[in-house]
């Protein structure tokens, strides 16, 4: 690659010939120069089963090829054609309420079907036969956006297979799930059912009443999801030996543990659709994150952008569109988070179904003097003036957070002590305080070797697996600083509560023994004092009985008021913070600024609200700093480093006034 | 007729024969001289498949009619024995759900059913052939308030052999539901499933993935009903050549069209029960315009309030009773908006199951002396002292509102721009500015003549077929005004987008081009200024493009600050007016009196909330205004017109004060 | 007994041996003195259909034996063992929704399930004649908080039977239900569903188009769980002859009739979790009411607090931790309302599934050294102390307040006038009243002997049945008072309106008729004037004649303002009073102190809020009386009685300033 890619999905199939000239004449105008292809082209590549057709993907293909754009080449196998649903009812999903699906929707084919298997890595070993060589496609896109679940027989079946695998045998699984509870001792494989609406659930995923098989369920079903991708990629390799294989992901998506299908991506990437918030700067923040999580998935190598949306989404409630320069703002967010390609979805709008009101490039009208089209050209021809420069560039950090499926699982359905307590939202609020603090972070999975960190913060750590307490023993011990909050520390990977004091195998090292756990509704609000000011602390108000450490915060009512709710405690040569309650954004703040102040990490702007900086550093050690002004407002900031602007040509010296406009963005290549 | 309809549903069926006397003497006392039987008496005309028995229903017609009553003969269909549900299994209906669900409530049948079809037209014929010749009928009343829907396989059948008919072959269905999106190429009609939660749904029938074929069920599913009502109106035909046939509607009820129902009713009627508003205004306003959906559908003629509560409803969640005087009130408006009957459900409460509640003219003591039934009987002296007065008589309206099910359904089912915008808020809202402007309207399908009228509003038209356009630019070129709002003109008759600038095919008559469409929550208002005020608009603001309009209306905040919100272009001798947003009543009131002034349209009392005025104009050319004060509060007007009340017996002058008592009446006979 | 029992749940199945040990040293720190064993211990009391192996239980309940505990003897049928579910499928039940389950949960065994009906009276008895013999153990425990319900064909089939038994035929069954309406006749038994929301419902169980077949089911439901129950107490009973026998109720738990069980409990115990409310004098009020209610079951006898929570709960959203002292006084609470024991769920926190967080006696670490096992030893301390002085005590009551099933079922169920209107709304109302003015109060069902009341107060009694009017009249005409509300007296025992003047039976006795009944939203409140003062009112206004009745209250405003909302009827020597409408609690409170006070019967605390007083009498005439301080504040009230307290050793004369701390209990033994 020579420079950043740009363009998105792309489906010319919905057209006739004549749009497809003007499409790339559109393309042209806008520096766009990479097109994924196929996907949901199933119906039209293979319209029976005992028939395929690769004339309309042969034309795409020849044509893009011909235009020089570089491909990304999916596998169709996203959505299911009539014809196959049909054929094998079996291949539909049966849903939380044990209800068979018939054909309709996406992502709609069981991922144990064993007909939906053969013919979906049929179909892809097809594709990689025919277009593999061709040296435009770039990269491979199995499926899209794998998620949802199934609980049909054939699930029942895999999951019962997925579990003889993981306990071997019923008396180990018994001890894991508790099943000594409420009579449900297992006896034999074939009785243990799916868990959903009907068996162990009620008013919905998050309410079960054995955690274990629920938590199970969701583990086997991510891998089970996962199986589909490895399938089709192994098809695929028979084919095409070395293009680089991936899917797009979801970032913070809750029902796949991205984590276990890291391994098999070759490439990670994602589509880019920051929820709803009145807030641009906390969904800058939440974006940030997810780029973070993503790139941590391949050990900080660069990934891409697959999709994002050039104006509006349509599946929303509310869709607005994107505010003039809010598409290239969060384009290069994304490069500065890692990313070395920014897609979108998509490039033409489609006439009907439910995407129809979906932005795109191209309108309804195909017109290129609109806004969003003169947007995009824009930036693509920024991209195109920054080159290669930033390309395979890695974030220096020493910053980590921690982020776990388990955890986030396990918090969220668990009977006690407060339903109210989202596992995103705490890790989104530490998160957005290390964020807005200006230091370099990594999103790391539990199982990361920390020897490279200062800082490990773990938000909300429910469950605690594996060696990570030696880790983070080891990392306090050679002076690093760790944090976690209330509710941390409390099942091993089964879920089971730990048999000794709370927080578990993380007490002895946060010096602290937590006697009681008080939960509240949203409305209660206990000020906790902390650093010369008051914050609100909400929901959960552990009691905590300090053993070795020192109290730093302490709650300010109820009948533990004056009790500490900040600790920390000295340990080797560095400290282990604990934070027992859950804080508002001030209160985070105050206690990141801490821990972070401790190894004098805190950036230059960390006091300037919705001004981002960020770092990429070249193997050959250039360094480029971004500076995005999220906060809507012009604000004149102290450059944060000496260096030209790539975007707007002017040089700075570190401390210079830079002036930023409402969604200004600076890439500075640093002396 | 010689008087105003008066009387209701009536089941003696319920009671021992002592009670019939007491109703006798009490319909006596009330003026009732209509009674409606053999709604729900299904199972005691056939008790068994092969067993009739008229023995009651010759009573109860033979009493009716030996009083001197006229008589509503009812099939007995909208609810089906036990043993026909028993015997019958998939006679009863499969829900959204897919579920099939088995005996229970009304309105219980599959409209697929062959069994349910054999056996409802059967007894529709045996009634027809032993009542038909009885001169005391006076109409025909099939089934009873049909709606719902059902998913079943028989449907499933049913639907495929509708899209047959309509599409001659699958390309064509294909392109129409836009199919090739997400691999949806059918190549076989059986591989078509009824779309429901099982299929193309989620989160309920507003979500689906394919709008294409959630519109077609939805066209189906009318047909299906409306298939049901033809089959025993066809039967009772074959027995009575001339008695009109009719059933009883619900107003502004989504999902049945009454459009397409329409040209098969020899009369229309309909069942008023007006949805809880806190505000009696927009009460009034709504139940106006449910008056005029409903005579629209025969071409102006006059219609029948089949059912009205004379207390309370019982089914709702809160239950009022009617205020004192809102009884005549509600009566007298719908006469003044073409009813030519006005009849109660029920004559005397049930003693149990789900409507014990409702209100009667007789409650379950069988009183005479109370509130409601002393209302009831002013009401019903009242009515015979108007005698033949109105009867007949039309509405000279001279703007017509356009109201559309395919748009309803169409933009309510639509992914993208915002699930808030619903059909009726802006269809109610822009009639309730016309209602209040007190001049007379007809409210009409897109398919209707429009050569009468001067102003035509289409609020929300999403949805743009056949000739409309073309009917549209012939009423501007003549001189008359065209107004229509955001979101209007963007799809065609499959729920595809134009491929045009938008408002599509009315984007030349209107003067301009809307190139993005914004979306915001409920609580983000833009102020729109127009017409030297600002107006609150919210959900939805169209960027919009002048091309050749005038710009009257501008948003006063976001980044098309400025821009146009309301325009006006001059077209022939006439106007076309666009609202690019969805403006408070403030503001949907100043743009409709500024279209009604261009033709001097605005009534006389438009300035005073809450007064209604109202005209019927008999073929003879006698005209009569009604004045009716819905404001809750006396007030003392101008006259609207010189003429004798026909109630109070006062004469007045045009001008003359018209002191209003909180649910006043005056009905003038003009000069 | 010679002293209250104390102890609880105990599940060391759960544990291996030493943590045995563990918790018996605790038990003795504690002086916990009663173990409840065996619930939810059928998977390994039975491991396969053909396989009993009673080494564990043997174990537990030697152990327990050994160490001089009471045990009460769970059978283990609250849930099912994975195997009886695989082999048997139907024995799990159908839901409401109409979905089979399969195997989870627990309370999941369809009550007609031939299979599970067998195999759990198999294992019963097993038990019995295993352990029966066994001194120590003083109660059998059968099941566990029955409840729920199934709509399976079986119990379709058994519902049916249940029908014919309570109708003999099929006339009286349509008669009863008013089947004429909607056609729904009934001509053979097989006709008639399961109601549920494939049949008579929508909108979920509250919205049913037949009453009566709802309220039946309501009812055979409530048997056919009955009917479990004496199935295993007749095991039981064939292997210990005098043992009692007893299961947990849940008090005001709404699906199960427990006027309907109460007869066959040997003695009444019930789980006291109660639901959370920020107001812990409402709280208070609510537990003292349930309490009543089960002590009410067995004719003022003595009951037992079979469970309730050492710290959280588990299952709520949010879960806080009970506040010092509040164990205390919730726990003297009971045994001053009548509990000759207070049990804990549960000894020892589980270590996994849905309850690892319910709060226990020993935590996760089986620390003796916390808050709360501090407070279960010094209750267990203070409980060792007064002994057996209150034991088998009771409650010298004169007011009766009457509850009834099938009213809360009806009125709950009713399709008008209100859905807000909440039967235990009402009912607490008025309970809390009466509680606050601190009048020994029995609750009883509509059919006790109402002889030795005085007054007798019949919040929202919407059925009335059998002879309760004539022994209402007896009890005005012998000097006593009656009240009772809006919506009573509107329905007989099959759900049909009296066809007669409202309220029905009680109109003559009230001395009024109530002609309307307005209904409006929560939001609008009608002030009504009564003792000088106004109250707001809401939900229902019934526009009341007077006949007899004198007015002391009346409406503020509507329609209806200045007519009766309050009427008092002089009768024989009593009175007879009626409350139109729902009054805030300062209303209801102004009107039942008015009625207390015509029989002096308002205690001398009763203006001092959150300050309970109760009273138990022994056989002998030995008076103990309870001052419990739930306002959360300290206060200094006049002792209401003289005597010395059994807690704080000191005593006192009547009149005496008594300080009482925030959750003070005294316990004064009467001079």
């Amino acid at each position: 690659m020579t420079r950043i890619g740009y363009g998105g999905d792309y489906n010319p199939e919905q057209w006739p010939r004549e749009v497809w000239d003007a499409d790339y004449r559109a393309f042209a105008l806008a520096g766009i120069d990479t097109l994924t292809v196929g996907v949901f082209a199933w119906a039209h590549l293979q319209p029976a089963e005992d028939r395929y057709d690769f004339a309309v993907m042969d034309a795409i293909v020849g044509r893009a090829t011909a235009e020089g754009k570089r491909i990304v080449l999916a596998t169709p196998t996203g959505a299911m054609p009539p014809w196959l649903a049909h054929a094998y009812p079996d291949a539909c999903r049966v849903d939380f309420e044990g209800r068979r699906h018939v054909y309709g929707q996406r992502h709609n084919a069981c991922p144990s079907s064993s007909d939906f298997r053969r013919l979906s890595s049929a179909l892809a070993g097809r594709l990689a036969d025919r277009y593999g060589a061709n040296k435009a496609v770039v990269a491979w896109h199995v499926g899209n956006e794998y998620g949802g679940a199934c609980w049909c027989p054939a699930c029942g079946a895999a999951f019962r297979d997925w579990l003889r695998k993981s306990y071997g045998d019923l008396d180990r699984l018994n001890h894991a799930w508790n099943t000594v509870f409420w009579s449900h001792t297992f006896t034999d494989w074939e009785q243990i059912p799916p868990p959903n609406a009907l068996s162990e659930h009620w008013r919905g995923p998050d309410h079960t009443a054995f955690q274990g098989i629920t938590l199970d369920y969701r583990r086997f079903m991510s891998d089970a999801l996962l199986g589909g991708f490895l399938a089709e990629k192994a098809a695929i390799r028979e084919h095409v030996p070395t293009t680089p294989v991936t899917t797009n992901l979801m970032g913070l998506y809750q029902p796949v543990d991205y984590h276990r299908w890291a391994p098999h991506l070759d490439f990670a990437s994602w589509d880019n659709y920051p929820p709803a918030d009145p807030s641009p700067v906390r969904t800058a923040a939440r974006m940030a994150l997810a780029h973070g999580l993503v790139r941590g998935l391949k050990g900080g190598k660069p990934f891409w952008v697959m999709e994002q949306t050039p104006s509006t989404t349509a599946s929303r409630d509310v869709n607005p569109v994107k505010r003039p320069g809010v598409l290239r703002l969060w384009s290069w967010q994304s490069v500065a988070h890692g990313a070395d390609a920014v897609l979108y979805f998509q490039m033409r709008n489609s006439r009907g179904a439910c995407e129809k009101y979906h932005g795109a490039v191209l309108d309804h009208a195909g017109r290129t003097d609109t806004r969003v089209f003169r947007e995009v050209a824009e930036l693509g021809a920024e991209l195109a003036r920054v080159g290669d420069a930033v390309l395979g560039a890695r974030t220096p950090a020493r910053v980590a957070l921690l982020v776990d499926w388990d955890s986030w699982w396990a918090v969220e359905m668990s009977d006690g002590p407060n339903r109210h307590v989202r596992y995103l939202d705490v890790v989104t609020a530490y998160h957005r305080a290390l964020w807005q603090a200006g230091v370099p972070l990594d999103v790391l999975p539990v199982t990361a070797d920390l020897t490279r960190y200062d800082v490990v913060v773990a938000p909300l750590l429910h469950m605690v697996k594996g060696d990570l307490p030696e880790r983070v023993w080891d990392l306090v011990d050679r002076g690093g600083s760790f944090l976690t909050t209330a509710l941390s520390g409390r099942v091993d990977e089964d879920d089971n509560a730990f048999l000794a004091d709370v927080p578990g195998s993380f007490a002895g090292l946060l010096g602290v023994r937590v006697e009681e756990t008080d939960a509240q509704p949203p409305d209660v609000v206990n000020p906790v004092s902390f650093g010369g000011a008051a914050h609100d602390a909400r929901h959960v108000f552990e009691v905590v009985v300090p053993e070795s450490a020192e109290v730093l915060g302490t709650y300010g009512a109820d009948f533990y008021a004056g009790t500490p709710a900040v600790t920390r405690a000295a340990r080797g040569r560095g400290s282990a913070w604990y934070v027992g309650t859950f804080l508002d954004d001030s209160g985070v703040a105050a206690v990141v600024r801490s821990v972070l102040a401790e190894h004098r990490l805190v950036g230059p702007l960390a006091d300037v609200p919705g001004v981002e900086v960020a770092e990429r550093v070249t193997v050959a050690g250039e360094r480029y700093v971004f500076v995005l002004n999220h906060s809507g407002s012009a604000v004149t900031v102290p450059c944060p480093a000496g260096g030209v602007d790539l975007l707007g040509g002017r040089a700075f010296t570190a401390g210079d006034d830079l002036a930023l406009a409402p969604t200004a963005v600076v890439l500075l290549r640093c002396q």
